[in-house]
């Protein structure tokens, strides 16, 4: 594996879309191939869950839920992710295992430690190299997500003290592994963030 | 709980939609309310995820099929089997998580013990009380499938060792349990087999 495996948390409103955007355009002009991706629906088998698990109408079990996750994540990390990083490219990708810990786990009904396992199982531990975590306020994200007018989803949908319990629950995964996490303000302005992340994407390329 | 469950498991062309339907009418006779149901795909998101995983073109990673898989059955157990179980209903299934461990564990890549934990995951340890196997050998199955001119399916369209190896799979898992297995032979007269199966069920009726 000598590619480089770069992750973007945050809740929905925190920025990540501008800021990959921003790292992808870096990273090309310095001559590196990128893969920009996502979880859920990274792949065409993901797209079909991913409007299954966000734009189902109805009752869906909360492992079942979980379940679609891993699946989505089993999928694209196979037959997506690992082979651009056994080309050595590098991989950006919006949201990965600690969003389902953040979302499923801390905000749902199910043990984080269990949602975390099943990840590493789909996945057969993957774990990236860095994981930039955008951190706002939960009325800051819920703010900017009213100006874009986004479209209905259903963890959208939640109320704001949910929101607050996924920022508690990532900062935790955080402060657990800090030599994989960099944890940006995302309320800074929009450059200023863009340079602390190719800081360490700097330090990462050597 | 109060009810019972039942599942009946072997391979394609084994007889199993004979044999359930026969029971349930056994059952119905003695005033009983019967729930017949099956996986993949007995609830309305079960059959969106059985479309998946059975229909699909293209390669689906052995990971994720196994998550779809238990996705699948974590909905159908939470919103269809415990509940009617909790009624005292009598739920008479057509493939559980028997079927996983012996398609996806011994006949597939994935670690059989694995597979099984990752169903008992997905439905909170739900077993059964009853577990019906008809046993046949993967040429007579064959055989009764071309006869009925059965859709293709991913599955079905495995070759004969395939099936084989299947089948070992299922013995050893009913050589394991063989309190909740009842392994009748497949190749015996339809009405023999009925016979065996509800001596047995009047049993645990009582």
């Amino acid at each position: 594996m000598t590619g480089l495996f770069i992750t973007f948390e945050g809740g929905d409103g925190s920025g990540k879309t501008t800021q990959i955007n921003l790292l992808a355009t870096w990273l090309e002009a310095r001559g590196k191939t990128v893969v920009l991706t996502r979880e859920p629906g990274g792949t065409d088998l993901g797209v079909e869950l991913r409007n299954i698990v966000l734009h189902r109408k109805g009752f869906i079990a909360p492992r079942a839920e979980a379940l679609l996750y891993a699946a989505d994540r089993s999928h694209h990390i196979k037959s997506l992710v690992r082979p651009a990083l056994e080309r050595g490219e590098v991989v950006v990708q919006d949201r990965y295992l600690d969003s389902s810990v953040a979302y499923q786990g801390a905000g749902r009904v199910l043990d984080p430690e269990e949602v975390r396992e099943l990840s590493l199982w789909a996945t057969e531990r993957l774990m990236p190299n860095l994981t930039v975590l955008l951190d706002v306020p939960a009325s800051v994200a819920k703010a900017r997500q009213a100006l874009t007018e986004r479209e209905y989803d259903r963890l959208e949908a939640e109320a704001e003290d949910f929101h607050t319990r996924v920022r508690e629950s990532y900062l935790s995964l955080a402060a657990a592994e800090p030599e994989r996490f960099l944890v940006v303000n995302g309320e800074l302005p929009i450059d200023e963030i863009h340079q602390s992340i190719i800081t360490k994407v700097s330090d990462l390329l050597g």
